[in-house]
């Protein structure tokens, strides 16, 4: 099983701002941080802001900030807003699927009922419970070049 | 999240064997009865004759059957034999995987013990409960040209 690179890709750039939470980053800047391709940020970074995680502001000194406390934001929370549309399985698509042992066959409330005790078992932990070592005393955070010089060399931000 | 495309084949290919006992079917027929693509019905048979679920009989009136009974084989070890090499989310690859925020962030082992339970409550359903429906007096049970009709228009069968 596997999640959605919009999902691991989300949950990293929210655990950069848990790790550097008086710090805006810009675009280019979380993109380097996380490994996480620009334009992917960028989407990203926006649905985060239409959920309410995030906000972001344009502008010399803007970027991106969390706005919740990382302990107020579940695992789980972000995982369904990510993967709200993806099917488990064929039979599990919204439009029915196309498998031929429908509906006489029982797996998809079988797998359904474990995909809601794996989102329960996330939702009993938050971003705070991610980053233990680098929300405290931002310890461990790779180095990025300045704002300015960031900007200078990669062109405008966001 | 999502499960590999295997899985999904591997479990329809276990459950339309539950459906039909008493009836061996070959690798066009289980494609036709489960939507398989033919040549993943081969590898995946392989697979599960591997692993001791399945026995493939060649020649006349051969085919695949079921060498556990049903309540035997829970739906979650199928699905840990399919995705065993399966990442979560780019930390969790074998190979430790690339993303900048290892190794001081701790989201793998939460999401690792999440799949824990997904995995687990899976261990508890087993293929006997998926297929209530088709299991007793295979009900419900997509009909297939006979197997002599089927290898005349199909061509040979494995």
């Amino acid at each position: 099983m596997r999640l959605l690179a919009s999902t691991d890709f989300a949950l990293r750039i929210l655990l950069r701002l848990v790790a550097a939470p008086d710090r805006r980053l810009d675009t280019p800047g979380l993109a380097l941080a996380t490994g996480v391709p620009r334009n992917h940020v960028h989407k990203i970074v926006q649905s985060l802001a239409a959920a309410g995680y995030v906000r972001t502001t344009r502008g010399s000194g803007g970027g991106v900030t969390l706005l919740r406390s990382p302990a107020q934001i579940p695992i789980g929370a972000i995982v369904r807003h990510f993967e709200a549309e993806q099917a488990l399985v064929e039979c599990d698509r919204a439009d029915g699927g196309a498998c031929p042992l429908m509906p006489d066959c029982a797996l998809r409330g079988i797998l359904r009922r474990a995909r809601g005790v794996f989102l329960a078992a996330l939702d009993t932990t938050s971003l705070a419970d991610c980053a233990p070592a680098v929300s405290i005393g931002n310890r461990n955070i790779p180095t990025l070049p300045s704002p300015r010089t960031r900007r200078k060399s990669a062109g405008a931000s966001r």
